[in-house]
């Protein structure tokens, strides 16, 4: 699979068409034409063709897409054919929210571990996994090859953490913290700040129809 | 405050200078040029005078800008010095965390209710307000004077009850269900959907260095 050059526009909405072409699965649709995935998904159906070209070969003309084979080839571009070891770092609500949230191991993201810095959460388990403190990650992290840190804790700790999980070899921090982490190159940081976006809406609602 | 023909970009970025702002402040800083706010945010200064001259008059040669009067500026134009009343429909782990989630509150957002389709859940309190069956909604949306709603249950649950929202004068959802929403264009959809962030995560995290 060629997938250099890719922009990161195209790449941001890879995981849209991938979670329609997966609802079209449940729905027992075997292909689709843009025009059709267009009215579905509200974007044009010459942004779809553009998008999808980049992959190559996937629709014939008068046939459509086939659907299935493109909800595999985009998954394979997205690194969803591989499987993930992942913690927790942050057991309160959110934390076990994650944990609890099965669809993410179906797609290939396993919890290993689960950690807090409160003694009292620990040995409490969420889903069959005990909570474990938080000065027990450098071994976790190397003895389970943990590619994949979820931070659900408040900013300080997220940023004391951070440097740690860095050093031990993680390779991907998926950030819920109220912070940018600062962290070397090769550690990939996925942000997920939701007052930024609960801010955003409420922008939108002040000035909708303005 | 004239903030009219404001880029969509430029939008998008407000909630950031907001945190770090807000950062500063608690750090007593009290003013900071665009030189100094482009070394901790990573981003231009140029970028940074730009964006903040969109709004005009913050910032002075020589002196900078003045943080607590742009923090309060930037809240403004974001829509931070309302209250908003809000509901939370779905009271699973991520919906209690929501709700459990106190600083919302100190931002002007103020959860009234709490919904579900459970009625096992029902009576129980999440930091003291009591969980209610969603076939209650219309009523309490329009007594309560409600404008957001946040969706955190299933697709197919968010998909029924969104259009329910739209009748009763609901005019803006934080949807973090996994679908998009279609409602008239009155009604203003934030999504947060956590498994395309992961996927980003998931695709950056096999793709670096390439």
């Amino acid at each position: 699979m060629e997938d250099h050059g890719i922009s990161k526009a195209v790449v941001k909405r890879l995981p849209r068409y991938y979670r329609y072409l997966g609802d079209l699965i449940e729905a027992k649709v075997e292909r689709i034409s843009s025009n059709e995935l267009s009215d579905m998904m509200n974007v044009t159906a010459s942004q779809i063709r553009q998008d999808l070209n980049n992959f190559g070969g996937f629709g014939q003309q008068g046939y459509g897409y086939n659907v299935k084979y493109l909800y595999q080839e985009i998954g394979k571009i997205l690194g969803l054919d591989k499987t993930y070891s992942m913690v927790i770092i942050g057991a309160g609500n959110l934390g076990q929210a994650l944990a609890n949230y099965v669809k993410f191991e179906k797609r290939g993201f396993v919890v290993k571990g689960i950690f807090d810095i409160n003694p009292r959460l620990k040995g409490v388990a969420v889903r069959g996994i005990e909570i474990r403190m938080v000065d027990e990650l450098p071994e976790f992290i190397r003895e389970h090859k943990i590619q994949i840190a979820t931070l659900t804790l408040p900013k300080t700790g997220a940023e004391k953490v951070a440097p740690i999980l860095a050093e031990n070899g993680i390779q991907a921090i998926w950030n819920f913290a109220h912070t940018d982490l600062h962290l070397p190159e090769n550690v990939v940081v996925e942000n997920v700040h939701l007052s930024d976006s609960l801010m955003q809406l409420s922008y939108n609602l002040n000035h909708l129809n303005q």
